[in-house]
């Protein structure tokens, strides 16, 4: 089967950058098809639960229903769009997936780990990404390049905010430790066109049989 | 904290019967007030997620992805319905709960127990009822009245739906006698009056102090 890939990392350590550049050179060199998704990723029932979600006048959503709608529209979503992609030979490159969940809701919301580890195996049963690429970038370089991000006026964190992050970044770390070789970490003060490179070549390493 | 009641049993028990008879003669005997619900129970956030699950154009909603939606309206419908009512000291009887995952998902669908429980657990973590009572009929029997029950040209069950009506029957039976005395059965093969009458007797003996 083609390799199921997935992109982590807290925000600001330019994941967005990177799958652009990593898609285009993939495209050029591949030998199978690509594609690029991302939760819900147009599966229209994981869609309808991502509404759900997101729409802001639902402020009385529970910490623990929010991560359990996560689960359930990556369910669909892996269902229905990632396993019959890799069923038909194509690489699936995937933006986000169980580790977001670990160091967002588990780590960034304080629902605790277990739980969160829990509900995503059943989601997600013995689907495990073959490969997960990690932008690696501390808390506090993380948190400076938000802000620049942000609009003038709008480029202060609030101390939660703040917290939150600090949490995601320490989530992901404590987690990939756990992933063994599963997760290969890529240095994100980088310029983008040496990760890029480099996430090729970790493809290319471990999944030679599709250049 | 006033307690948390919980009913159950397959199609064709008489849970409907049982319960509107018995919430009659609480009503009348108890000293608290009593609130009777039903997940969604018209919380907005777990009837939006409950539209999604019985939405009959959707065809494609995975069986898990099903059962995290369920865990998800129920804990939206445990914190924002049930726990406030019993903080507000009232007794709360809930028609279906957690019990009905076990048997209908986990056994019905045959999605395994362990993971609907671990679902469940994330959903409503130490918030299990106080008492359960549960409503028991043998398949065949409840084969025989959910026959009744249908006008006579839908009369028949075909193959699928005798086997998963069995296999909520049995999942019930196993998982009440690992539930220790949480869970009291009724045999459902008595008159109504005798079923309400003898659930009533129960929830005094358990509960005293709030008659």
């Amino acid at each position: 089967m083609t390799p199921f890939i997935t992109i982590e990392g807290p925000d600001g350590a330019g994941k967005t950058t990177l799958i652009k550049g990593l898609v285009s050179l993939l495209k050029e060199q591949l030998t199978v098809p690509l594609v690029l998704t991302r939760e819900p990723g147009g599966e229209p029932l994981a869609e309808e639960i991502r509404d759900i979600i997101l729409d802001p006048t639902h402020t009385q959503l529970d910490p623990r229903a929010e991560a359990l709608l996560y689960a359930a529209s990556r369910r669909q979503h892996l269902m229905n769009k990632v396993i019959p992609a890799l069923q038909q030979g194509q690489v699936v490159i995937c933006d986000r997936f169980v580790d977001s969940s670990v160091a967002y809701q588990g780590y960034g919301r304080e629902i605790g780990v277990e739980g969160i580890i829990a509900i995503n195996q059943f989601a997600i049963e013995d689907h495990m990404p073959d490969l997960t690429i990690y932008l690696d970038l501390t808390a506090e370089e993380g948190i400076k390049r938000i802000k620049e991000q942000r609009s003038n006026e709008m480029n202060r964190l609030d101390r939660e905010e703040i917290a939150f992050h600090e949490r995601v970044v320490t989530g992901y770390r404590v987690a990939n430790q756990k992933a063994g070789d599963r997760v290969v970490t890529i240095d994100a003060t980088q310029t983008p066109e040496a990760m890029q490179q480099e996430a090729l070549n970790i493809i290319k390493t471990r999944f030679p049989d599709i250049f």
